[in-house]
């Protein structure tokens, strides 16, 4: 055993060693699946600009904010959002409670299986499905639900679990982003009840930092015992101007990351890029029809339009899904 | 310099200095502004029981969730809130832009000094106060008025900058908890924009983690340079049924530990309190009047009426600022 003198120097040897794994561990390919190109090479070269401390653009971890859409971003969103096949589903399960359903739309149609004549309703229709299939419960049973659904659910077309079909370069620009004191958050049009009980597993973000479009809920005692009710109404939209407006609400301070992937997230970018100093933002082009799907300027979902001209003109990273990924889907 | 075989049992030892050093602050006292007594025990016993790992009630870190409302409970509350006084400084800073407001009240009163007079009016005149003083600015504007004022306003009767004022025991026990791996948010009345400014600073809780009252803001494009506007409208009164829905909506689980002084934290307390496992709630009852107030079943600010009875009946920590207070403001 080293004498106390003998200490220090033993010390900074057990140090050398520590910080000698870290670096081995940073000369390691953080970004795996991406192939190298602009896009991996933008990513990596902003983590070292704004973590090198004592450099002039270097920004303190408490700062180091990073924003992310879901649908589209973090996983797929074909041939509809994921969230709207889960409100399918509920119809169907719920259906047999409401026997009005048979004569009423869109739910008439929704039954019969024509998925398109229900939705031809637009955005009034898709609305009377969410509410009707999101709220009436408290949040822990809500919570219950969805759980159970996304353990079980398989997607229409690739038949795999809809947990699988988060993108797994994504996965590691989250993860690369934490290693570097990032901290990251979603910020989704998508509903934050929908979310929360799973992307902590998978995103490995935790609930306080989902953010996402809400209904009201109520505060109740029911038997002395405290629920908090979902209700019919709308609390939120998170999109387009709406993601700044709740990054300041929940956040509280300007991200200096950003990344999305249709025209919902652009405000999101103008917000994240407008403040001082580095900032980053990444349009993930969606050109892969063979591996995923490939959609821009006409898609009703995702639409990515005004986001591609704005971003080429102002030089933020636009990701070729089909070159600049490797893999799409989550490896297991 | 060691081996490659000597090297396990020297890092070995490295490790157990370490662990010996962390046994040591562990035995140190957490709350030294404590008067040993019922209250600090039950804090200690709470945090040694979720945090001891293997044991029963075991909690893992990411559910440590310990949310403290703000008025009355980190910082003083008399003889009125403190955002209102806040208020008040702004109706006179912005007088010269307002002639008509010598005719109308409640800013006439105002402006002629007499508090009370304007006050009379009830909620109505509060909100109408908060509106002209709170809103039309951008949030980064605001940010700045709320930093200058809370940097130079001193406090009607102890002339005290008011973060000066901040409980020194209970910063004691937002760092005792954070160093056993809680988060600490804020969840209070107050407004969310007058607070975040200098939570993290005076608290050690950045923005994302303070919730509190909000009005709504909007996104615009000025000039091409995007600005959140704040709105003459309430978003959400954070206060009694509030809470709980807050908490749900930025939280997103339930908190495992709450702090609070009011009967508006209460249903807080409720929510904190039905949830499974260890649960842990304490009211600050405001018994000092020589060192601080004495206030609480008949007082407008901060009324303790039903919780004290509830807290009684349930088993909750109530402290007597009085006894359990050795010092009640921040040391500097």
């Amino acid at each position: 055993m080293p004498t106390k003198r003998g200490l220090l120097p033993v010390l900074a040897f057990g140090f050398a060693l520590l910080i000698g794994g870290l670096a081995t561990a940073q000369t390691r390919d953080p970004l795996p699946s991406w192939n190298d190109g602009k896009a991996k090479q933008s990513i990596i070269a902003f983590v070292v600009q704004v973590t090198k401390a004592g450099f002039p653009d270097f920004v303190p971890p408490e700062e180091r904010i990073a924003v992310f859409d879901n649908d589209g971003t973090l996983w797929a969103e074909q041939p509809m959002y994921f969230q709207l096949l889960f409100a399918l589903d509920r119809v169907k399960a719920l259906a047999p409670q409401h026997p009005e359903w048979k004569d009423r739309e869109p739910f008439a149609s929704l039954l019969k299986g024509d998925v398109k004549a229900a939705l031809a309703g637009g955005e009034h229709a898709i609305l009377e499905i969410v509410m009707a299939t999101h709220a009436g419960d408290t949040t822990e049973e809500f919570e219950k639900i969805v759980k159970d659904w996304i353990a079980t659910a398989r997607h229409p077309t690739t038949k795999r679990p809809y947990t699988e079909m988060v993108y797994q370069p994504m996965l590691e620009v989250l993860a690369y982003l934490r290693a570097n004191g990032f901290k990251t958050f979603i910020v989704s049009g998508g509903g934050i009840e929908f979310m929360r009980p799973w992307a902590e597993k998978v995103y490995g973000v935790p609930p306080e930092q989902v953010i996402g479009s809400s209904i009201k809920v109520k505060y109740e005692l029911r038997d002395g015992t405290p629920v908090l009710v979902r209700l019919s109404e709308l609390d939120f939209l998170n999109d387009k101007e709406g993601k700044p407006v709740a990054i300041h609400q929940y956040i509280g301070r300007r991200p200096i990351a950003a990344f999305g992937n249709s025209d919902g997230d652009l405000q999101m970018f103008q917000w994240t890029t407008a403040g001082q100093g580095p900032r980053f933002a990444l349009y993930i082009h969606h050109t892969d029809a063979e591996r995923e799907w490939a959609y821009d300027r006409e898609s009703s979902i995702g639409r990515l339009d005004k986001g591609l001209d704005e971003a080429r003109s102002k030089g933020w990273t636009v990701v070729d899904m089909k070159q600049d990924w490797k893999v799409i889907y989550r490896l297991k």
